[in-house]
């Protein structure tokens, strides 16, 4: 068992109804709100209306239009303006996670005197950030409950993971209610993301019983609630269940205690959504199982027959490998059954730019200190095996 | 699933020495520090000299002594006292769950006017705490992660369970090897206090799959890692998963969206070892199977099914009762075998006050409304049960 120094503040305020204390929260952190959102949704679904009527006695400044795989130009940069110039206090993020993972650098952008991209790479240590409040809209990254925002830099298909301790959330409304009209698409790609980031902690070297235990429930009930999601989107219990288990996604408490598996799924993912701008959950479904079938060898089976007996209830009888096969299967099936197209191709990704794609992640993801230790070719391969 | 409003301030630095990091963490709460601790067991595994060798340049003030079910008087009053007379800024709790139990009674009792007593009956609500650090050398309680103390008062036969927000500790450093030293008694006796605490969380009307398999997974943890540390001592990757599992016991995050159980077993077992001061998680395994039979009934066979065959592997196609005895047996089977003398009178209770003992419960638990709710005369069938 890893040591680990762990701390999460966030509070997080989980039920119906529950941003009736959205007032009494923010009071404490200021008069002066930048209200940050994406496309539009949440003016469809009556939040907009309620979120304005509750801070009816606060100065808010809007930042609207914010995009999945959410842009440093112009968001971030917008965002950084805006609280300057307005002499923000606190933000509110009221969308999915990337709504919060642009808010994130956008809270740290604000108390910085150079240029934002300075922190988001690492260049310089944030020594600050606005305070950040959210009110989730989507089941997916666990972004409400972490330290982490992931930005994308178009003119150099940079996709950036951002972390630091300072750009926790202060609170998080988590009210399913505000997932019931979330597209079965953007169900089974946040089921998806959400699955994938605790695979990504389970498929390591040292595990514990414990954590072993905490992903695998984490797993399994993501899979049965987000199947009755997308059967019945206005299911309460259904979309509590896979909004909680995603918050818990990349807070670290599904592994405290195991090595790190070094991120692999999400440092390929991440190149492909920033060059191709696809939807981040689908690009995790499609090279999951193909990065399973690469990896499985002597060394990591006995990992992979771990998942396949107590994910999917495989006879553990069987010769290892076949599990292991029957395990890396049904995670696909899984994920075509909720809908995810499988294949790279069917979201717009041909061969064309994998050389150029592979080079971008050897180069900057580290994957050669991997779970499994990944290199250009490898990563090559990879993608190859996804088209 | 039901709503929650959560936040765990404390941070855990978990490992091998990582008290190192001591010094760091004290320098920014104060130089007055209040050091408590027990009955010298950190002084034979050389705790002791390390923790007055890295502070060093801080002024200490010492309570010890202070007892398992930690005593109101002396232990309490005299911590208040010394905080008081030397005006203190922190308090050091280096123990196990008695320790830092009674410590945050004296957090809060420092900063308060009135008599403790006030605060810890609910009397009057805590406007503030000192802060409290601990280095933990027992896995039990999970004292080290939640905001309860439990105290009792000899002259009146109470043992309370004390809460307040405020008293979280600051800082919890989790060190197993702390741990190695612990006897075969009280490893089995604070592996059924944490199995019972996750227990009473998972027996109720209301849960989620995933706070199922987290709690499952807990108590399967629980059961392999302690019977390692009772075989093998000095078994550091078994001491701390151990340590761990029992560290998120009361904290929460087990049970996050279940509805409340109403913590039966705990109101009977405090009963009993206030007035017999029995190690509290022996009394808890005695009396655990023994409320389980009394409560098994059509409106609860399901939930002990789940527990019996996601815990122990009992065969799910056996008739539903006769998975739920089975259940029942192995956990009473468990604490057996790890040592725990299984009847009340082992431990030195007697059947002379058992209506005074059920009667004192029945007053002061609330146990009406319990998961199963009890009366005056189910408490006193129990506890005659377990004799």
């Amino acid at each position: 068992m890893q040591g680990f120094d762990y701390q999460t503040p966030t509070r997080l305020i989980f039920g119906k109804d529950v941003i009736a204390k959205l007032p009494e929260v923010m009071t404490s952190l200021g008069k002066r709100v930048l209200l940050t959102y994406g496309g539009g949704s949440i003016k469809k679904i009556g939040l907009y209306d309620k979120v304005i009527e509750l801070l009816k006695d606060f100065e808010i400044t809007e930042l609207s239009d914010i995009q999945p795989n959410p842009k440093y130009d112009p968001s971030v940069l917008d965002g950084v303006r805006l609280c300057k110039e307005n002499d923000i206090d606190v933000i509110l993020a009221v969308g999915g996670g990337s709504v919060l993972d642009c808010s994130k650098a956008i809270a740290a952008g604000a108390k910085y005197d150079g240029d934002p991209w300075d922190l988001i790479s690492y260049k310089v240590k944030a020594k600050a950030a606005l305070p950040i409040v959210d009110i989730l809209t989507l089941s997916a990254t666990g972004s409400e409950y972490d330290y982490y925002g992931v930005i994308s830099r178009t003119e150099t298909n940079d996709k950036i993971g951002y972390g630091d301790r300072l750009v926790y959330p202060v609170c998080s409304f988590l009210d399913p209610t505000y997932t019931f009209s979330v597209s079965k698409k953007q169900t089974a790609a946040g089921c998806a993301d959400a699955m994938n980031h605790i695979m990504e902690q389970y498929f390591t070297e040292d595990t514990t019983l414990l954590n072993d235990g905490f992903c695998e429930a984490g797993l399994k009930s993501l899979m049965v609630n987000a199947r009755t999601c997308i059967e019945d989107p206005e299911n309460y219990t259904a979309r509590a269940e896979m909004m909680f288990a995603c918050t818990l996604g990349c807070n670290g408490i599904y592994s405290l205690g195991n090595s790190p598996s070094g991120w692999p799924l999400h440092g390929i993912e991440h190149a492909l959504s920033a060059y191709y701008d696809i939807t981040h959950g689908e690009g995790l479904a499609i090279i999951t199982p193909r990065w399973m079938k690469y990896v499985l060898s002597d060394k990591t089976v006995d990992r992979f027959v771990k998942y396949g007996v107590n994910v999917f209830g495989i006879d553990p009888t069987l010769d290892k490998f076949e599990i292991a096969q029957q395990a890396i299967d049904k995670t696909y099936a899984f994920f075509e059954e909720i809908g995810i197209p499988m294949h790279l191709r069917d979201v717009g990704i041909d061969d064309s730019r994998i050389g150029e794609m592979a080079h971008h992640i050897a180069v900057n993801e580290g994957l050669e200190n991997a779970y499994v230790p990944l290199s250009e070719q490898d990563i090559a391969n990879i993608i190859t095996a996804s088209l």
